[in-house]
């Protein structure tokens, strides 16, 4: 078997590092990790995988919420900078790059200073999250699709671009990422917007971690549930028939030691 | 650094191969094929992996479109079977087995037989086939979300449980997984659900593969422009703004020698 291609100087390889368990890192992922000059990292990326090269040199990058954080715009600058002084450069991230991870900005600020970016897609925390939960997103006779959508801006903030009344009604599952400070808001949008305030709720926290907690609730007890069981960022909120499946009980699944 | 933990003969792990390319398979779903006695797996795992692990008994249980295939309630029994012998039996699977992988029937079936279950995420090929592509899902100041639903029943099938009108509503980037037969039909409903003719599309067949092959379209004329390429399944269709983003052009992503 061979695996991806060795990474080549000056390029930019942008590796999703899966939801946090670093047995969950992609082979390819690792090995990019592994001949990389520079790593450019998240907070929520798999940091424990850095040690199997102590010679890179590491960036710390990841936002805080609410907190200090690197803008995008100097990641950018930085990822181009590094690449063009010729090294292998891997920015590594938690989840996938492309599921609310900004890696198409960083891709197009790549590709506008001439520099190449190679692309490891990662297991994304939206799917992975809740199976290990027990969640599974689809389900045959029950449902045939899941949409996944991004909480951080609360429904009645103008910057808002997510249409909650429209997303209660398309059959799917729905799962929200980072929307533990709105779920109250949310889960009264959606319940305008048509969905029984019975519909099943699971929300995960620390997905594939030692730390992973699950707080299994309905659309509208689960915003005092939450605070209740005291869930913190990050957490992966499912609605729908899916969130009631009990299927977690049987599992063995032992997140890696750290 | 610690990767999962080893298998326990008596049980079942779904793993999740990733999109197709041996070296986006996790670390840990790696380590479960090579320790397994016994190995079920469908025609669009990874299977060159399994070749780490001569030892094993690999059987086939894929469902080829249209051809012959194992029933999912044999493949349940042959999972319970081979791990109440005391084997360590290893599910394979293409993508992510809980985003229409039927891992959620398979862990029930398990589990009404007393066997645990274990599970490994994959790379889904929802997310990765896209962005190998140079769409990414999400994008900042465009879209918020996505919609991933199967297209394998045509729209006006009484089997169908999609309402693809409301479905065209969402304002969320959306995936069609196994639509390539139905694309004609389903694009006629997004249209009459409110969705423009020129709204950007992009179809990717054979993601993550060396025989990958990406086109570019409008839902207006998607159709006409598949039959024309002569795209076959496995295929995914993403429509929305990021399928007219031109990310691709300065990828340097190789895929895997098979």
């Amino acid at each position: 078997m061979k695996h991806s291609a060795d990474l080549i100087p000056g390029t930019v390889t942008l590796v999703g590092g899966g939801p946090g368990d670093p047995g969950l890192v992609t082979v390819a992922g690792l090995q990019a990790v592994q001949q990389a000059d520079v790593i450019l990292y998240d907070r929520l990326a798999p940091q424990d995988i850095m040690d199997e090269n102590p010679d890179a040199e590491k960036i710390p990058v990841g936002k805080v919420p609410r907190g200090k954080y690197v803008p995008q715009e100097e990641i950018n600058l930085l990822l181009v900078e590094h690449a063009q002084q010729g090294r292998k450069v891997v920015r590594l991230k938690g989840g996938d790059s492309f599921v609310f991870g900004r890696g198409g900005e960083e891709w197009q600020a790549c590709a506008a200073a001439g520099v190449p970016v190679r692309i490891i897609p990662g297991v994304t925390s939206c799917v992975a999250g809740p199976e290990l939960a027990g969640v599974p997103l689809t389900h045959r006779h029950m449902v045939q699709g899941f949409t996944v959508v991004s909480g951080h801006v609360a429904p009645g903030d103008t910057r808002s671009e997510l249409d909650w009344a429209q997303i209660a009604k398309t059959g799917t599952t729905l799962v929200i990422l980072m929307g533990v400070a709105n779920i109250g808001g949310i889960s009264e949008k959606l319940q305008a917007g048509g969905l029984a305030p019975h519909t099943p709720v699971a929300v995960i926290g620390d997905a594939s971690l030692p730390t992973q907690q699950v707080l299994t609730s309905t659309l509208g007890e689960v915003a005092d549930d939450m605070e209740q069981a005291g869930i913190k960022p990050p957490a992966i909120t499912v609605v729908g028939d899916v969130a009631g499946l009990d299927l977690e009980h049987t599992s063995v699944h032992e997140p890696s030691d750290h």
